[in-house]
């Protein structure tokens, strides 16, 4: 079995093995087989402190628990760890061994080893949660037990991302309160982004998602580490805007932390880009610092506010201009001048702002910080009221009696462009923050197309822009998934989830909204509006007589609101079509044109039903568009005839250049759209606002990428910051009576 | 050599055979070879009236024109057709022989056969021009004279369709002015449809063109036989409209033969379609009998009258009536019904017309034929007066005041549609004529995309319509020739020559013309206007930031005419692009929205640059359309997902369909396009005119066949006069100061 130097040795140690032998031979005849004794005595030699109960546990050699010898130790520990046979059956999982012990030779449970461990840390490292369940069945005080580390064998299981043992544990009542160093284990599975972890406790206690650790006051998604694990807890409806005892929200742990996508996750949910945490610093504050550019036109797209200053009276910009390393100063400084934010610095009582600052200064103020200065409001300059007033604009004014005030009608036109969507919401959110008063009390009519037309819907349910800004940023990664055309079902869950399976369009009847869609069941093509009114009646004669094999539209009162929606939306090799409709966009991609058709058609309507006193004169027309993409020069659209395989290839080439030319001329909503818009609108007398901003790269309407999408809401930021006189012109006429 | 009964037979014939034998074999050896001593042998006896002469001409043995026998019968006639061995020589067509024979055996050349037919009328019916030639060098009378059917050589010749020989008799100075049968050489020509020959006569003789033939009184172009000849004398400049004796157009010949394609000719070079013929007959009266739809379709649309009174006071509407089979009659009826006529009985002094027709009249009628009655202008009602004057509508009244007159300017837009541009030119004559005012003087600003810009500047260069509808459709298989992308030759040929090669687009100033084209050398591309005046500037900041790659457009001043024309009919996969140009249809094919768009900037440029005073308000838009093509129910325009081969060819199948059926929608002039336009005008308060026929068929815009294009203007002329009061209503607005 083995061989020793010593005749000496090897007679103490014929002693020792053949004591610890007998109770195994004398218990069960294979331990003679050789393989058997030469682990037994491998063993022997290698943890001498095993008491023969260890052995047999290790070895599973369950004839000899009833020995009596082994019975006598079935409570020794052994010196290496301090552990029990018990622990040690626990982590090799061996639920037959576990029950022999405990019934047979009275093994205790509760007992520890060196490192505080009880039988349930044990069971919690093994591979058998059956083992724990037979642990649990007795109530013990191991349950709860921390260890030396301060953890529980929940805490355990959930650092080991056992998301099995978590369960086990929450059915044996493991309770989830106990505090570990890192709070309680739902904090643990957090912080080691054990999601199933996470996951098993919150769904067998939905507080657990509240909960906060003792020590920050955080809430499970401050320890969030990466945007799947922020994302699980979002979805499970944690409060994303909760805050740390020190006042953080989740997103200033985050742009501490610098984790752009769980910033993303953040935001598209709704944490409050400008929330104010410990000394009063914005998450923006904390990432002037971080030198990620990304992550700062995030939050500046997501509504933070440059100027904002914290307990020190610093704004952002101000802590952007301290930064030492001067290219990052020079490029975050850049940065924010482009959305006009002032590095201004902070007030301080007696120092006039005509005498302006001075780099000495500066060391100053950074000596001051520890004591913020009292804001007085005596002091505040007009600049800074109208300053503080911009960024602290209460929450939406709803105007009911719009009605009865105003002379004129507005109208609001968005086009069609898929997730570009995004640069519309934002363009309304500026409106809507600049005038004080929510997009859909603004306007009578709404016009949309495609993307459009869902924000049209969007209005018309008077769902918040910031609230559908996330939802784009959510919804995108689940629509646009695998290759075109997308499968439409995740489209159309998202569209009944947002409107109701079972809403009609005429549910809500002000304002006024149409979206354009192409009735596709005939050629030449016809455009179709969704109305949540009744269509005018015109005097026109039919421009095709009537073909009996096509199927009248669904009248506006039948017509389900998540299906004008999905209607509008069903851009060509994108989605399917929805029946016998396809986008909108082909025909009317800016729905301008036709929603002044369709309005003045219903005045018509009106006065010739002899209601001309309820006419009202259109005033103002605001068209959004999607962004446009940069001109770019194009070399080949020629189609010219093969004469040989080699140009037959290139004839292709070009017809493929030549078809996407063709459709780009007729669905550009940007080009002649909006000069025959505004021309329209200036022969009337009516108000013509197109606000779209320039893109710096042609972005597709089925893009997924975060960062890419941020972009294009900060160039939309530029623009909107670029044209404020515009934007002020705007709101003042459409605050007129 | 050969066998006989009898011995008797046998005797005499030797002597015969060995007295003709004699000159040969002693004029040469080679006579007496076996192979040639048959053929004499076969010629003695086949043709036993011949002398020496003849057989030695016939069988080319010229050694024996030496021998005195030979030379003797030079001049001798054989029996069967009297002909002398010159003759022989002639139809065989041997140069030499037939110097041989005049030579040195002094053959006269102006004997004439039984027949009285010369050696010229031999020659004509042999092979070798040169012969001809020969017998030419000596002046004879021979060469002009007429055989017993009486004709000249060079009539035969055009009888045969020997044009070589044509181009020798007249080298020679053969008279074109004999007559013949069939009146003069040309004449014969055309009866036999021998197109080489007429053109020789032309070529060698250009006032043959007009020659006309003594007994009809007809021109070549009443001879013509069908479409090809007539072609060929009028593009060498045949008057299309002479008469005959009788009073007959070719018009009413090609009518009278019932040769449509001949028809379509004459139309298209400018026959007139209502020329009055013998018994004050329109083409219209006779294509009533001839049972031809398509013939009666085409006179109309080209301007025939249907109420046009003949010299018996009969319209073509009555004829048509007086047609004794009842199905025939009754079809015809309805036709000329659908476009306004009345079949009206004939004004006979003393019957009053509201005493009615009765049945029983008829016969009395037709006797009544032989003595036109004459007109009585004091006879004539009211109705009648209104008729007549409708029909001798004088020519145009060039308004040149107009400017200094009228205080609102009108504006014409004209769609794209290629071919199909024919029903703008039938919509613009029917104008014209009720308003007796040239198009070019009752509009102000013309808009045109593709064809209708060819069509609008036709109009700047006053062309008059009937003209052009010629031009279309002569022009069409030249430039629609092959197969698509056609070759882009012929169209700017075609261009060139109707608006020269060098003229440019500000040579003429009015009316202010634009043509919509597509700038595609960018992404998106852009509208490009060529005007005849200098763009408006506008005050919005550019669309793009200039990219200095892009080459700025032509200035007006410099722009070619055939080039602007060129760029915006430059419809992908029908014609290659015009440099960075495609069709303006891309983007405006129906230029309604962009020209006011453009006369808003322009006027508002004028008001910027203090010309108020200049500006003038738009009053009346008119816009034409190529024709509604009839709208069919569609079923595949789905692009799915495919998951095996078979799926896949569906999907290119739906990509296809789809890909029609974006680009018909982009592109469809009369969907939205009208209703914008149509609610633009009326909010502003300017009178909007559409006017596009509904089709019965989808018409492509390279459509050769004359029988679809003269059914899609018929259906045009029904459509006229369906809407003849809107017709009515939109002149009395355009004359108005």
């Amino acid at each position: 079995l083995f061989q020793l130097e010593t005749e000496a040795d090897a007679l103490v140690n014929f002693q020792h093995y053949s004591a610890q032998l007998q109770p195994f031979y004398e218990s069960s005849p294979h331990v003679l087989q050789t393989e058997v004794l030469q682990q037994l005595t491998d063993l022997i030699r290698n943890h001498p402190s095993w008491s023969v109960a260890h052995m047999a546990v290790e070895l599973g050699i369950r004839e000899c628990f009833r020995h009596s010898r082994v019975i006598s130790c079935a409570n020794s520990t052994e010196r290496e760890q301090g552990c029990t046979p018990l622990h040690l059956a626990c982590r090799k999982g061996d639920g037959e061994l576990l029950v022999e012990l405990v019934q047979y030779c009275h093994a205790q449970v509760d007992v520890t080893d060196n490192n505080g461990e009880t039988a349930f840390h044990y069971a919690v490292q093994g591979d058998n949660p059956q083992v724990l369940q037979l642990l649990g069945k007795s109530t013990s005080t191991g349950l709860n037990q921390v260890n030396s580390q301060g953890l529980t064998p929940l805490h355990l299981a959930c650092q080991l991302g056992k998301q099995e043992m978590v369960r086990v544990l929450l059915l044996c009542n493991a309770r989830c309160n106990v505090l570990g160093p890192s709070g309680y284990p739902i904090h643990m599975a957090m912080k080691h982004s054990q999601k199933g972890c996470a996951e098993m406790i919150i769904s067998m206690d939905c507080n657990q998602i509240h909960s906060k650790d003792p020590r920050y006051g955080a809430s499970p998604l401050h320890w969030a580490k990466n945007a799947e694990m922020a994302r699980m807890l979002l979805k499970r409806g944690c409060d994303v805007n909760s805050t740390s005892s020190a006042g953080n929200t989740a997103l200033h742990v985050a742009v501490m932390r610098n984790r752009f996508e769980c910033v993303m996750v953040l935001l598209t949910y709704g944490a409050h880009a400008d929330a104010r945490g410990e000394h009063g610093n914005t998450p923006l504050h904390l990432a002037m610092s971080k030198d990620n550019v990304e992550m700062i036109k995030a939050l500046i797209v997501f509504g933070a506010e440059v100027d904002t200053p914290n307990d020190f009276g610093e704004t952002p910009a101000l802590v952007a201009s301290k930064i030492s390393k001067v290219a990052t100063r020079k490029a975050l400084l850049t940065l924010l001048r482009t959305v006009g934010a002032e590095y201004r610095f902070p007030l301080i009582p007696g120092v006039s702002m005509e005498q302006g600052p001075t780099a000495s200064q500066h060391p100053v103020l950074s000596q001051e910080r520890a004591q913020p200065p009292p804001i007085n409001l005596s002091n505040l300059e007009l600049q800074d009221i109208k300053h503080i007033s911009r960024t602290r604009k209460p929450a939406f004014i709803l105007s009911s009696l719009r009605d009865e005030k105003r002379s004129h009608d507005h109208l609001l036109c968005l086009d069609g462009g898929g997730v570009k969507g995004l640069i519309i919401i934002q363009l309304l959110i500026a409106i809507e923050k600049a005038s004080g008063i929510a997009t859909k009390d603004l306007f009578d009519w709404v016009a949309g197309t495609s993307t459009g037309g869902i924000l049209a819907l969007a209005i018309l349910h008077s769902k918040s822009m910031a609230y559908m800004r996330g939802v784009y940023f959510r919804m995108k990664d689940e629509v646009f998934r695998g290759s075109r055309p997308y499968e439409s079902g995740p489209l159309e869950e998202f569209l009944k989830r947002e409107f109701g399976e079972h809403t009609k369009m005429t549910d809500i009847k002000k304002p006024k909204v149409m979206l354009t869609g192409t009735l596709s069941d005939r050629q030449p093509a016809e455009l179709h509006l969704f109305r949540n009114y009744d269509a005018p009646e015109t005097v026109w004669e039919p421009r095709f007589s009537q073909n009996t094999n096509l199927k009248p539209p669904t009248q506006p009162a039948e017509q389900l609101v998540w299906r004008a929606a999905r209607s509008s939306g069903a851009a060509p090799t994108y989605f399917r079509p929805n029946g016998r409709f396809l986008d909108g966009g082909l025909l009317a991609n800016n729905p301008t044109l036709d929603a002044m058709t369709e309005i003045h058609e219903y005045n018509q309507d009106l006065a010739r039903k002899g209601q001309g006193n309820k006419v009202k004169k259109l005033s103002i027309v605001v068209s959004l568009g999607t962004g446009r993409s940069p001109q770019v020069p194009v070399t080949c659209v020629d189609v010219f005839r093969p004469s040989n395989p080699w140009e037959l290839a290139k004839t292709v080439f070009g017809a493929k250049e030549l078809g996407k030319m063709v459709v780009d001329c007729c669905t550009d909503p940007d080009g002649r759209a909006v000069d025959r818009a505004r021309a329209w609108c200036e022969m009337v007398g009516i108000q013509y606002f197109r606000l779209n901003p320039q893109l710096g790269a042609d972005i597709m309407l089925d893009e997924v990428s975060d960062a890419v999408l941020v972009n294009a809401l900060w160039e939309t930021e530029v623009y909107i910051y670029e044209h404020r006189e515009e934007f002020q012109r705007l709101i003042q006429l459409l605050l007129q009576p």
